[in-house]
């Protein structure tokens, strides 16, 4: 039974039981952790990410096969890619298009050659941006849903100079979807881990919210365990974004986008002179590699946001959508 | 009549009728300003700044000229400084604590060495910080109110690399202060320009909002009329944080400081070779000080925040105040 408060357009348009999407985190969000987010009633996106037709297929698969007998929570099962990815290869889409996914979210690109195919599935389209001057697109895409992400959000966003903050791009958004697509819904991503921040991104005006850094600190993430183990000991202010760890794990990533990690030793050692390091990255990226190796976070990175400092155990997803939940509900309540 | 949600710790403790503070926007926030805030029910701080006596001095005395008939208005005014700049020159500090402020607010250095001559002139310490790591300083100096400024916060604020957005940094400090110093208030500042940002400061656990950008943008602010006429054309896209207006403007600021503007064209044209800047600044300088001197705003700056995307408009002090009490009320009373 949903509280009130939290039964939005978003939990109506999707059959949700709370307005939540999981992110869909980039070889993190496999098909354990979007089944569980399903279950407990979010939004379950696959990390489709890079757009991998092997993983993509193996993780679509798991949670397709994990909810075979909970109709409710299979309708809930979605994927997520990186646009610009598509762009050179769009053969994992394809095929998730052919699993009859609710939803498919992309994020760092231009969504509109990929809105028709995505119709024709009867997927609904879900295009995440980083600043107002993108919803035109989105929206041309025929998105049925926008995702503003701040930049405090771990992982990929836009870079200091071009992107925003959650605080403030949320309610400008829903101010311009008001006034020219008023039926598009609006999630908040980028800094919510509890109740607190659901409750809050619904006050900016969001019809929900994206989670990522929180449900990737739990037991179904394919993230390695020693980065979990460390961002559970890293406050706030531990994190940064930049591009070193892309120029490190030798992503090409378009402009304006850079990525948000925890500030580990190796990352510190390196920021202060990024066009060195792209210059002349043979050394730095050989450390790096010896630390993925090793399981050593002090030179590999581990994908969280800012709110990593709200985060101190490691437990189910079902755990976490149900604190976020029940926290948001006992705030709204009021 | 305080709406029962807006009647916080905050409004409590310094007789408000609304959980809002005025920030003390050096060269904007003047006497004027202060007073009509404190008169519409919030904590109105003079932008004392970079601590120049006779600037202070003046604007300090107009406020209180304006509310010399107003009880209740007048013990809600206090004044802030630049804490580095008081390192050089308290003589303004010291001048205002014979007025029987309120309170004094503390940003961008350590308020240590100020603390205990503001406790004697009996005015409340209010400490404004940008990352968790600088609350344990605020607290050793006996804040009553902690201030957590994001990096969306119009004018100084921490860098990119070492500042946090408000979204995440007002949870983390709000469990900090519970844990470690519960009678401690907290307020959110950094894109709070609407009733939206101050419900979800409240949903983040603050006990109320430091509002800049929206005020300053009023009849009442010093800021430049051309200045403010630019502001309300431009939508949150259109600032960013950097040093060149600092570097121009031959303010030497301290690390990890830098400064949110609008990103006119002149910044444009400087922002992706600082370094080069700093070395041979003579020529930008004089093309920034034309700039000024004209009012030409395309050069000189405009001090606001990502929030400018949600001003329009420049109406009175006492208008805005009573739009976000209002606003806020209605999504809290929902």
């Amino acid at each position: 039974m949903t509280h009130a408060a939290l039964n939005t357009r978003f939990t109506q348009r999707f059959q949700l039981t709370t307005p939540i999407a999981l992110a869909p985190m980039a070889l993190a969000t496999g098909g354990a952790l979007a089944a569980a987010c399903a279950q407990a009633g979010a939004l379950g996106l696959v990390g489709g990410g890079y757009g991998d037709l092997a993983w993509t297929q193996r993780e679509y698969a798991l949670a397709h096969d994990l909810l075979k007998d909970d109709t409710a929570s299979h309708a809930r099962l979605g994927c997520g890619f990186i646009t610009w990815k598509l762009d050179e290869n769009a053969e994992a889409l394809d095929w998730v298009l052919t699993q009859k996914p609710c939803a498919i979210m992309l994020s760092f690109g231009d969504p509109r050659p990929y809105a028709e195919r995505i119709a024709q599935a009867g997927a609904q389209l879900i295009c995440q941006v980083q600043r107002l001057d993108q919803v035109p697109h989105a929206l041309e895409a025929g998105a049925s849903v926008i995702v503003a992400q701040g930049g405090e959000a771990g992982g990929h966003g836009a870079n200091a100079l071009e992107g925003r903050s959650t605080f403030t791009l949320v309610p400008e958004i829903a101010d311009y979807l008001a006034a020219h697509s008023p039926d598009t819904l609006l999630l908040a991503a980028g800094g919510v881990a509890d109740g607190r921040g659901l409750a809050a991104a619904l006050m900016l005006g969001a019809d929900g919210a994206l989670v990522g850094s929180r449900l990737w600190a739990t037991t179904e993430s394919l993230a390695a365990a020693g980065a979990k183990t460390q961002a559970t000991h890293t406050n706030g202010d531990g994190t940064a974004r930049s591009m070193v760890f892309d120029i490190l794990r030798r992503k090409n990533w378009p402009a304006p986008y850079d990525f948000r990690a925890i500030r580990n030793d190796l990352h510190r050692a390196l920021e202060s002179n990024v066009a060195a390091l792209q210059t002349n990255p043979d050394a730095a990226r050989a450390d790096y590699d010896a630390g993925v190796k090793a399981g050593d976070f002090t030179r590999a990175h581990a994908t969280v946001g800012e709110a990593v400092g709200l985060i101190a155990d490691i437990p189910a997803a079902q755990t976490v959508i149900a604190r976020i939940t029940q926290q948001a509900q006992r705030l709204l309540g009021k």
